[in-house]
């Protein structure tokens, strides 16, 4: 049996049967207090896109972001009508609220590992057919982990090869990201979060992407197949990127291949259309990540907005 | 003029006259990396309730939080489609997505300093008419600010008091946290946050809350208008608490007076509904804390996952 | 055979194998024109239940129904915006709208024949499976009518019993329908839509509701699996009442025994939490009743506002 | 004084100082009665289209139409819980269930008389700033009005001139109207529903819409501010066409003239994108028209699906 075939699910029982954080084991009270050495000024990066209707290329069946106001400086008769029972009126005072509808899986976010399942099973082999339309997932769901706070490395792949975006459908493989992680300089520690620097978001701020259908024949750079290995090798715990599916697209080889690599059969949470533009600006290569995912009960995913000190 | 009177507004025009970032000024890269060294073990906590339907008592004009499935596995054939836009097909292949709606100050939840205005004002002077319906706040919304990250300091006052909850409407004063402070030996340092636990959550989780009304007659513990003075002095740069409103409930003299007072007066932003009860369990009183609001775009505030390190 | 037996699936087929509408082919041109002629007063009665977020007892899955603005008062800059395409602009002219969020099984509605299956089929035997989550029912659709109107008759049960309303749990039987019609002096005709008035809507209204639980111990009065041969035997295309669920809470025999007899195996469609109030008050007992379902693609029923003319 | 000019805000007042109802006045019983004899066959058709996310060209900043499963076959097991609270369990039989989001200015909709204001005062006189962000619109919101029940005319203005779809930006004026009204040798009774086809929705389907945006400049055929004066005369209760603003986009001489003129001054309902191609193709020029909006409590407008009786 040859390495990879050994390996292919070699995740799924190694944290146990009930195992439903996956690669997140990696990272250890003793790794994350370590990780916190690493930050050099202090400096903070938000890495989570702005929330809004129109931002990034629609996919047709997701539900926009959308913010829609709840109460603001017309409701102040009602607010009085409120205050009386939260203590003594006071007229000129007021609340503004409002309400958020989004997909999960839209703007800046997180795969949960019960995002995408292959032949009929999740990650630790919980089987697919469990999730319920009222419910959601019942294994694997964003609110079964609390939250991600380790060490990342940024290996900017787009820097490193001299353009400002790599070209669509580039596939990235494990000699690129090798190569990278090398000319920068930098370590990679068992645990450590992988992020990757397509130069995407850069081409979408750019104005020069010609088409706003997401699924449209233009596609995206992103790690192919080949990638796996290199995050086999280095025991990354999760993956991020700042394209919209961290793997290339169309796929390498089939669709959702290296999702069913890295969630389905590693337990490798993905986290997605980062903008990661001003880590490379300022060549931050290592940082200390923080990812906060909403405990959505049932949830195949969250919105986030990461936070990387520098 | 008492210097009660003459602090008042003495954050308006601190930080510049376009500043919309508030007390988060005084954390300093220096300080947050200094704060970096607080915790001792690495291990990680998450304050925030899981985001469900029915949790908390409803506040009846609230939308309630809500998932509802976007796809599962009963759409394999709508995914062959897409998946052959993306890639070969891939047969056994599929995704589970979600949509969430919530009320922005459902649950666990982080105050812009736009959700509150006094006499026509927001914090730094910004008309409260500035706000639209259509686009939200112009001014102090939540995406004006990328995150927090600093150190942080949990009073536990419930647990100094030797009672599993405050009871309700109690007003917790600045002595009363100098007192808490001094039990547990903990210093606070200029731009710390604040935590503050009423034991709230626990009462909510006892089954004991004898009415699911939030503006019922009941109440809840927090800080009165008293406590600013503690906050004042510390030079606090962020107030939590596990309660519905940092501010005891109904409110000290009239209606929001200490929002009025930490929001509107001195741009402090506010964290309410905090599960504190791990840290409690834990004695953990300093922390390395990460809160990452979703930077929605003229929202008024945001569902918050606060990640804590101890 | 017994006759229930033989009768148990007599609609599937009936009106061909590929049939979606159900016993709405009871009603034809030729009876929508007589049935024109049902009024005498031409006097417009409504009998939908006012849509907003707290009316009737909640079902705790459902999403409430939820009026949010999108634009007002305070959006004329924006306005001005737009109008510049739109036209010339016109500063002193602007436009409300909103957003509605509800659950389709709320407040005055119609069930969709795909709304529920029983024993894996739905009407005229297409699969329960053939459902999706992202596209919603593939059969039996709300879509898939374009709107009911004919004659109703309404049956006022309460009324004639002499009692405001109908004790919960009680299970309205053929002979009481029956013995209801004569006492009222009307015929029943073939494709007539069904009316009946249990009086629950004015308990309801009356305060003395002595738990909002939905699904809480107190039920509701409706009909039973008795009442289904008179409706058969009237040869009644749509059945309505002012009740939850038609059928009385909790179900004869078996949960939701009569909308399987009834949506499942008859293909009637069902109308529910019908305010029959003024009909009553009225008298009117034979109308001409439009029901205009939103088109909803996939959806298992709709929100509507029935209009009955005198 | 200029007839116009007299004529301009004939209408507040008209029905009295607190009329919301508007032109709907003009829809008397005896004449509804009066109407029920305007069908020849009793054929029903549907004037409203299919409600769904991608349907008619988005206009940005509304909410997209969007259904979402709330239950299907997926939640057997959850089903089987209420189930034991709803009558005893019946492990085959199951509900789907689902939300709807929508704008109510999407799809086939009617704006309420408050949609639209002018120089502060919506119909009859109310203030533009009675409207609040939670409550929604406090004078002539949809909920104010039962529905509506009377005599249609269709003017089929594209069919009159030999062409599939007129010209974007053409603006209909009140000659048209009535060379068109002649042509078809119908009469318009006071009270009448002026329907009016432009063959705009001919055009959406044809494929040859060139630009999805609704805003381009593209522009849509509609009246203009001359066709008032047609309106006027037959004292017309309401105006429906198959476009987007039954006025001509852009508008004629200002930003929705022809919507303040009708809702504002007259207190004339509007109905919208609707699609009256199966009556165009019948010839139906006369029908029984019924519209039943939801009571959306606040609501500026509501998705329809209004039913035409042939």
């Amino acid at each position: 049996m040859s390495m990879a075939t050994s390996r292919e699910l070699a995740n799924w029982g190694r944290w146990g049967d009930d195992d439903q954080l996956g690669a997140l084991n990696l990272i250890t009270p003793e790794g994350r207090r370590a990780a916190l050495g690493a930050p050099r000024s202090g400096k903070l990066y938000s890495l989570g896109l702005p929330v809004q209707s129109e931002y990034l290329p629609p996919v047709p069946y997701r539900v926009p972001s959308q913010r829609l106001a709840l109460t603001n400086q017309t409701d102040m008769p009602m607010w009085n009508t409120i205050g009386e029972q939260m203590g003594v009126p006071s007229p000129g005072t007021g609340a503004n609220e409002d309400v958020l509808i989004t997909s999960t899986h839209n703007g800046t976010h997180m795969d949960a590992l019960c995002h995408v399942y292959h032949e009929g099973r999740m990650y630790n082999g919980f089987p697919a057919d469990s999730s319920s339309t009222l419910n959601g997932a019942h294994f694997n769901s964003i609110d079964k982990i609390d939250g991600i706070a380790g060490r990342a490395v940024l290996l900017d792949v787009a820097t490193h090869l001299g353009v400002p975006w790599l070209d669509p459908r580039v596939k990235i493989d494990s000699a690129l990201l090798e190569e990278t992680r090398s000319a920068q300089g930098n370590d990679v520690l068992p645990g450590d979060v992988l992020l990757i620097r397509t130069g995407w978001m850069d081409f979408l701020h750019s104005g020069e992407q010609p088409d706003t259908s997401y699924y449209g024949g233009y596609g995206q750079a992103g790690i192919g197949l080949d990638a796996v290995d290199f995050i086999d090798r280095h025991e990354i715990s999760v993956v991020g990127a700042d394209n919209s599916a961290v793997e290339c697209l169309p796929c390498d080889e089939r669709y959702q291949s290296v999702h069913v690599e890295l969630l389905v059969k590693r337990g490798i949470h993905l986290l997605e259309h980062l903008d990661l533009r001003a880590l490379s600006a300022d060549k931050v290569h290592e940082c200390f990540l923080v990812v906060a995912p909403l405990k959505i009960v049932g949830g195949t995913g969250s919105p986030i907005n990461p936070i990387a000190i520098a």
